[in-house]
């Protein structure tokens, strides 16, 4: 399919599945702060999704600040025309990193999308800052945002609504809350219905983070990495077989040939190729001693073999001596797991 | 991948995702009777999985008695040992029909599996047989028996464990309650970790009817068709890149470039091929007897258009003539749905 490159100068995006650990590690919090500049960071904070205005302001800004944040200022629009107001877009305008609490995402595409202050978002993402969100932040940075609909694996006609958001990820849909509410449902309707969106969906406490990378050949493509407890899942239906243009009422849907990635934390995606980006095995730092004291055995063994046919004593008497020393071997060809 | 041609002369195989209607339309257990041989079927129905004998014995003995099966004998082994009652063997042997009923499938295994009555059982469907099951006898008919797990969209590593089943459906993981339970993740991770295996979930109410049919060329082929309410939701891991082998306790898992077919009642799928057979699309006979008066009202708006150049006086006439007969009649162009 065609793509257009990203641009190189804008800024990453996170994609975060709602409830993101605020208590204990941190990593995706801690992440977007250091994203934002740390000390130098001026985030604003736009909680207009959430009902809870002043609490949700306070648990951020204190969050935030406990990460090391220098400064962070709560933008908080409850009108399409307070999301004019001049020193609103200021702030937005003057940060480094935009952070969107949970709440109900049709609030926040109603009072920003389309306004001087939905124009700033999409503007300090173009000129670099980082731009975050969680839960209904999640969803609105899509250029198509689910606006609300019913859990269940199975997709079904009608089972979920479409609305615009802001763009950020272009030719997408992002849900959230993805494994716990059980949206694969609601996302296959959605892709099902428009095959040129990427179905993203991400699960509580595990971020999307979203850059600009370039290739080899300086090429730049965006990939989206994932951080955190859980997972993000993609639907690719490039090539899906659907009858969605038909389904009646809210019966079934046939989606067949739907390219499926489930990426866990480490992984990363390749947004512009539609394609799983090769990661280096992790080894932790335990198992590489093991492997590492494995292969010295390999190595010995095989110095052992081709000794045995040269000087069978010498062998005999080195064999006594290692015996001694770590006591009996097992052998090495088994592995340490095995 | 290579792929043995199924035998011509297997039974169809009928895989229900538990909870088939038993009131109202009863269109799966209808099927199942009606395969079976209707007033000449006797049926042997197996109630070994579930706790409930006797009422569960009743249950389907009465519904398919009411759905106009000839004879239904209960075959209702407790132990091992039962399993080589040559009386039960003999049921099963004579059966047109077996059916097993939903419980617990590990039950189903340990007590049938590799005895005297589960070779009878492979036997009957490969003697033309029909054998159903529903959630627990759906389960024990893949090679590969989902023995028991936990719910949610994201596979993570040891949240389920497989046994063996009966084989009847080869290379192949069946679960069911699929939607209903979220075991979108659970079946990934079986695939995740085995990937020379298909994924097969079938959801409540619904039927997975494997047949072998012949194509063009007379080559046989196991085809997948869905009956019911729900869907079948079929994961080929055939080009998966994943982290299965190298996961920790309960991680979540990479599962990257899984082929999803997701497949409403109507739907069918070439279980040889591993591709979904095109279907003729379904039009409703109200919806066609529309397209139909489209079509002719397409066809004289194109004489008319000729008919204006020749003589605009005759056309004049003839639409005053069908305006006072039909009233005004919308563009056809527009067609019946706009």
């Amino acid at each position: 399919m065609p793509l257009t490159s990203p641009d190189r100068t804008t800024g990453p995006l996170m994609v975060i599945g709602g409830a993101e650990d605020k208590l204990r590690k941190r990593t995706i919090l801690k992440e977007f702060v250091s994203a934002s500049g740390g000390a130098d960071a001026r985030i604003a904070l736009i909680p207009t999704a959430s009902s809870l205005g002043d609490e949700v302001v306070e648990v951020y800004d204190a969050l935030f600040r406990r990460l090391g944040a220098g400064e962070v200022v709560p933008v908080r629009p409850q009108s399409r025309e307070e999301a004019h107001d001049p020193d609103l877009v200021k702030a937005v305008g003057e940060a480094t990193g935009v952070f969107m609490t949970g709440g109900n995402q049709l609030k926040l595409s109603a009072i920003i999308c389309g306004t001087p202050l939905g124009d700033a978002i999409v503007e300090a993402h173009e000129r670099g800052a980082v731009v975050g969100g969680t839960s209904a932040g999640a969803s609105i940075q899509s250029s198509h945002m689910v606006a609300f609909g019913v859990g269940g694996a199975t997709p079904k006609q009608r089972m979920t609504q479409v609305a615009a958001g802001l763009g950020l990820v272009k030719s997408a849909v992002i849900d959230q809350h993805f494994d716990q509410r059980n949206r694969y449902g609601r996302l296959l309707m959605i892709v099902a219905q428009s095959p040129q969106l990427l179905g993203i969906g991400v699960d509580e406490d595990t971020c999307a983070l979203i850059t600009v990378e370039e290739d080899a050949d300086e090429v730049p493509h965006e990939v989206l990495r994932v951080i955190g407890r859980g997972s993000v899942t993609i639907f690719d239906p490039a090539s899906i077989v659907s009858n969605a243009h038909e389904a009646k009422r809210s019966s079934p849907l046939l989606a067949s040939g739907v390219l499926l990635h489930v990426l866990p934390a480490g992984a990363a995606y390749d947004l512009t190729t539609r394609t799983l980006v090769p990661q280096p095995a992790a080894i932790d730092p335990e198992d590489a001693a093991e492997l590492a004291e494995a292969q010295r055995d390999m190595r010995q063994l095989a110095r052992d073999i081709a000794a045995a046919d040269a000087s069978p004593a010498a062998l005999r008497r080195r064999l006594a001596r290692t015996r001694t020393k770590i006591g009996p071997n097992p052998d090495p060809l088994e592995g340490p797991v095995s």
